[in-house]
């Protein structure tokens, strides 16, 4: 059995925390122990967000413009790679009887996604309308306006196309290590005159792990967040947690969800196309014996 | 034929430079066009120092530390592998017909290296004497008064033991892949209780170079830095550059070598055990072909 296991942003930051080293590496802890089921796979790729951490590293670039110079997004989002990714590898190589290697991970997207003409993704800090203003007139941001907080930058969140370290995460799983990959969703880059250039955009991690899981061929993708499972009539006295879903009844699905929450996740299943399981940590262990979560699966008839 | 190929500070910034993201593209474009006569060679991993990118990244961290948590020494050093792993990989891509990776590398120490006794590498920002004061109370930092600028932080620089991804860049390179890695030295960690865990350090990257070299069992080490060569005489009428040096001459040289330049560059030749070549990008080509550079080669006669 190979998986690729996609770790939501509860698994490094819990609700009022900061996320210093140590709040970090005390969550990482309790993740690794709950992914024991997972960690004899033959193939083990772990992939994870990097919102709170890139808005982190936003507000540093920002604070300290005049003394270092701000890098670009996709900078700041490889930056979050190595970081979060050494997290990981600090816990997880404890758990382990085998070697553990995080590659930098770059995502192509296409420089006409439509994503581009409409930015949605909102990342780094909140600033006040004069700022907002210069910084759109300065560095050609898009900002917009989020609720009573103030003004944020948002970027476009295009499709991801390729992996463009698949070769190289292919070759250490087939030497038998677990490779951290595709962090944050990738270090967004689009292909100009023979390069790769980066880009500022903010890849979904869900979608750009299912694009991985597809590329590696591999038997499973485990998505990680908050809740146990999909709910069905969510809110009413019928809410019930979707235990399985094929993939053509999961795309019907799509346009019903919520787009910041579930519905990337159940995409990337749909993406996927084979055995996708979204839980979260509590429920793992049943969830992989078929008592909980939601599963969704190849073909076209389901639960 | 394999090559461990390590760059010296120039290859990404150069003097009056502020560290823009374009400023070491643009470094980077001419330190690869003169690395072409290696990008053939079958196995070639490129390491790179970071001094003056985490200088810029530990000013991000207290600029801005009462909205975001500073990260530690080794977490910076982990974020300036991906930022540099990153602008390398983007001007390599081109120039080359194969993959390329970078991997995140980790570098053990000794706990009780006497170079924790004793912090030398000045790192990050200066400080007024009062704000020097207060770090070393609150954070337990060394400071040292570094000439008329101020009081900045020093931490140490222990010997590296061990380089944890080895297997991992070995895969790749055995793959086809350029390898970028152990950029900054690496992240330096202790082994304590089965764990490793980060500790706040700088690892020479000239010494993690040659440990790696020796690791993977390449051919060749080659070391750019400032200058074309090593000189003997230095500064005297009878001034010139030393072509060839055995292990044996080259360790007998040390001492008498400036301790923040050429002498963790010999030290490396002499530590890799096989040929080493000392130079400058101008000078590579002639350097390959036996005609600027030093090399530094094993056995105990030398010119």
């Amino acid at each position: 059995m190979t998986a690729v296991v996609a770790l939501g942003g509860n698994a490094l930051m819990r609700p009022g925390e900061r996320g210093t080293a140590a709040e970090q590496l005390a969550n990482l802890r309790r993740a690794v122990a709950a992914l024991e089921p997972l960690l004899d796979d033959d193939g083990l790729v772990i992939t994870h967000g990097n919102g709170p951490q890139v808005g982190n590293e936003l507000i540093r670039q920002e604070r300290a413009a005049d003394e270092a110079p701000p890098l670009p997004l996709w900078l700041a989002v490889a930056q979050t790679q190595a970081e979060i990714g050494a997290l990981i590898a600090a816990e997880l190589r404890p758990a382990v009887d085998r070697d553990v290697a995080c590659v930098l991970t770059h995502v192509r997207v296409a420089p006409d996604d439509p994503a581009f003409d409409r930015p949605t993704k909102p990342i780094g800090p909140f600033y006040s309308s004069a700022q907002a203003e210069q910084l759109q007139r300065e560095r050609g941001w898009t900002m917009n306006e989020d609720a009573n907080r103030g003004y944020r930058r948002v970027v476009p969140s295009p499709e991801p196309l390729d992996v463009i370290e698949l070769p190289a995460v292919r070759s250490l799983v087939a030497a038998g290590a677990i490779v951290i990959a595709c962090g944050g969703g990738g270090i967004p880059v689009v292909r100009r005159g023979g390069r790769l250039t980066g880009i500022d955009a903010v890849i979904d991690k869900d979608r750009a792990s299912a694009l991985l899981a597809r590329g590696l061929g591999s038997d499973r993708l485990v998505i990680l967040t908050e809740v146990p499972a999909l709910y069905a009539d969510f809110g009413t006295p019928d809410q019930r947690e979707v235990r399985e879903l094929s993939t053509h009844d999961a795309e019907h699905l799509l346009p019903s969800l919520a787009e910041g929450s579930m519905r990337p996740k159940v995409a990337a299943g749909v993406a996927f196309g084979r055995e996708t399981l979204i839980t979260n940590f509590e429920a793992l262990g049943d969830a992989l014996a078929g008592r909980a979560g939601t599963r969704i699966v190849g073909g076209v008839t389901g639960a």
